[in-house]
């Protein structure tokens, strides 16, 4: 029996090639067992004539297909769908089968839902002024050289890299380019065994958090600070202390006079970019000794400093193992890289890792290979220069359109940063500022999430140049000012 | 001022190509700070010469740096070490900084290590007998396919697709497909709000134990059962009821009066690949009802059903949204994917959602996006079924060279499955018979992980030949019988 040409259909919002989309309808009317096996298809000739298309696009579609074993071809009389082609279901799908009686209230044994993450548009880049921040800007990545390294991690040669279960272990390549070029950089030595290959560094924070932390334990953390490290530690259900943050970042005399562990950005705090002085650092150390507290240190943004060199690590003064250092990858690579790290002491490593392997085994080979090759090839290094060096002209442009309008900067990074933290006027919400702007195609930050509790202050906001080009930012920022005029009537 | 050509030398064991490792060997030295800004390379006639390589391949590895703006070319003068390089670091790695004087004892809230994962050799492909389970088989898996996919992914359409940080959502290519064709196969219909990626079966798993299970709670599971199951539930601090399979899986009348939550495999057990009768279904579902608990259904290794069309999911015979069914492709693709998903109701999968996006934010969208492609093509089909007319034939020569030798089969999957679970002799220690066997190059898998407590039954084992050619199985399980003989007398 043939199978009738109007059954062919290449649907007009389809995607990939034509041959792609062509072999897709024809796997699918197969594996959905609309095609049967033995039947026959039409003639590439008659296929392509139907479908618009050229004969050698059905053709090379059908080649395909014959490799795969989904059809076959008989001398001369064409193309069959294969003896061997896959099953398709012998039963339909239960029409009830989701219904849904269950008490869920009684039945969830902890909720996690309830934490304060910002809503960003995941349709940001069609915003002509997008201030917004964390999103990788398709202008400065370097496209072709991560694709040429994911290449070579998809190689033969790197089979195993992509494919092995690694158990609990780390691609030996990438610990070996963090610990010899990385953390030197950031004045710190470790060990393979001090180094822990993490899924960005929220899961770092999280990591340490589970290990370190209990009902019965205190952690201080910066006002404001990052919220997703609030809502980790919230769940946690340790108690918090939190220290507000001043023009140097966090002031070790405002902490507790107890805590286990101390959260702190010292290279630029989030969200106010503020970097801590090398005083202030070795007085948090003195301090966290004097408690016995542990320091988790989140180098946040590190690289991003193109006003000057950033100043060592908090880590790289650290001489009794007090200090856990949290670096990531993600961030200046891309976002969706989810690649970061952890470094401290053998004993604590070992127990993030076991962690590690319960919730998620590891992070995936092939990830983890493409990104030793793009560090050690030093694309990363010429990324990193390069959005330096775009930066630094928009924060230049940015600076004095701010200026220029009279808007309040409440925190900018002294070595640079991708971000200007910004105060309103008092008696301004930013969320609706936020609402108001989005209808101008403007994206800005609301800075509520970064405080705690009910009382957080309303008139925060965050302005990144991170992804937006130099010559929209005075016109984007002269329509903030605009609408902030017009919120504070 | 010249950089001296004797400090360039090309490690005997470096990897890459000749011009990666030039490229890597001289972005390195200006990292480091060994070569400085303005200092003049050697001509690439020089340095080809002094490296034993070809001229050509110097002056592709000198054109990329130039690209990426570690060197810099003046008229007819050569290269040099750009203005613009890389700093390297202004200060030197604290070689103190890695001492530990933390009471680590005191300092750790919780502990993971502990759990009784088997240790497996990373070198398992250079033994000649690897009865190794789960691992993958360079012969069988659609390497080509899977590149090109992961190339289209890298694609500048799909840019956005890899780098954006999607929050706690997924990639909506891949969910699309999962909804459309991977479940309807299984007999689940589920909305895409009913979905979750997770980074393989065990993330799913560990999510689903966290959500549901709390200390005052109890959980059943199977009685042998896979390890990292049962330090996920120990982990989680609930109780645990353990309950002994037979050869028909979970029998429900052995279930205590009460559980809050039932962890099953009906499919193939796991690890003694018993596939559960619908009957048997039906009466699990019932009781799950009488006492109000969930199931957790792991749909293992359904896809591995070369022996007969695999039964509807247990998830399909669910009217009420009592059954959380957790998937994977990590097995079926490779292990080193981490690639899985969960379906339940909305308020389950959203209270999973959050705990993800805390934990990790989300998997990786490059990997979705390819695992997406790949899928969607067909690949996965043809490579599923490339690998039941193999394992078949595998199964038949090691069934045979079983009974040949009178080796004791514990359980075998009716409908297929990737491994035969083994009984040796009372007495028979299968953790001492893999260490003698290692010595004669087999591997198989000692089964005690499997089993609870220091009670554990020690002469059980499993034998896999999901990596081992056929060819080698007849000398392989002699070898095996041989060593088994010597550790009975």
């Amino acid at each position: 029996m043939a199978i009738s040409i109007e059954t062919f259909f290449l649907s007009p919002d389809g995607e990939g090639t034509l041959q792609a989309r062509i072999q897709q309808m024809i796997a699918h009317g197969i594996l959905s067992g609309r095609f049967r096996k033995g039947e026959k298809l039409p003639s590439s000739r008659k296929l392509a004539q139907h479908l618009g298309v050229s004969r050698i696009t059905v053709t090379l579609a059908y080649t395909e297909l014959l490799a795969n074993d989904y059809l076959e071809s008989r001398d001369r009389s064409g193309y069959f769908v294969s003896e061997n082609a896959p099953e398709p279901p012998q039963f339909t799908p239960n029409p009830t089968s989701n219904g849904d009686n269950i008490d869920w209230s009684r039945a969830l044994g902890r909720r996690f839902t309830g934490g304060r993450t910002p809503t960003k548009p995941l349709d940001w880049s069609s915003y002509r002024y997008p201030f917004i921040y964390g999103q990788t800007d398709p202008s400065l990545f370097d496209h072709a050289n991560w694709r040429h390294c994911a290449l070579q991690a998809l190689g033969q040669k790197d089979f195993s890299a992509l494919t092995t279960d690694y158990f609990d272990q780390d691609d030996p390549k990438l610990i070996e380019f963090i610990a010899r070029h990385t953390l030197p950089r950031r004045g710190i030595l470790a060990q393979p065994d001090e180094i822990l290959v993490t899924m960005g560094a929220q899961n770092a924070l999280w990591l340490t958090a589970q290990v370190l932390l209990t009902q019965r334990r205190t952690a201080a953390i910066e006002e404001p600070c990052y919220h997703a490290l609030r809502d980790i530690l919230t769940q946690s259900r340790c108690h918090l202390s939190a220290v507000e943050v001043d023009p140097n970042g966090l002031p070790p005399e405002a902490l507790p006079d107890h805590a286990d562990v101390i959260f702190t950005t010292p290279s630029h705090q989030s969200p106010t970019n503020a970097t801590m002085p090398l005083d202030r650092r070795k007085a948090l150390l003195d301090k966290a000794r004097e408690m016995d507290a542990l320091i988790v240190e989140d180098d946040y943004e590190f690289e991003i400093s193109f006003l000057g060199s950033p100043s060592p690590a908090l880590k790289s003064l650290d001489t009794e193992g007090r200090v856990i250092y949290v670096g990531s990858f993600s961030k200046s690579i891309f976002p969706g890289l989810r690649l970061g790290y952890l470094v401290g002491s053998k004993q604590f490593i070992r127990e993030c890792r076991a962690l590690r392997a319960s919730v998620l085994r590891h992070p995936p080979g092939h990830i983890q290979r493409t990104a030793a090759y793009f560090l050690s090839l030093g694309h990363y290094d010429s990324l990193i220069r390069r959005m330096g060096q775009v930066f630094a002209r928009r924060r230049k442009v940015m600076e004095q359109a701010l200026a220029d309008h009279g808007l309040g900067v409440e925190g900018r990074g002294v070595f640079g940063g991708s971000s200007i933290w910004m105060r309103a006027p008092k008696g301004v919400d930013t969320e609706e500022l936020d609402h108001a702007l989005r209808a101008r195609s403007v994206l800005i930050e609301p800075g509520r999430t970064f405080f705690r509790g009910p009382g957080a202050p309303r008139n925060f906001y965050r302005l990144a140049y991170s992804s937006i080009p130099s010559e929209h930012i005075p016109e984007g920022i002269a329509i903030l000012a605009q609408e902030l005029a017009k919120a504070r009537s």
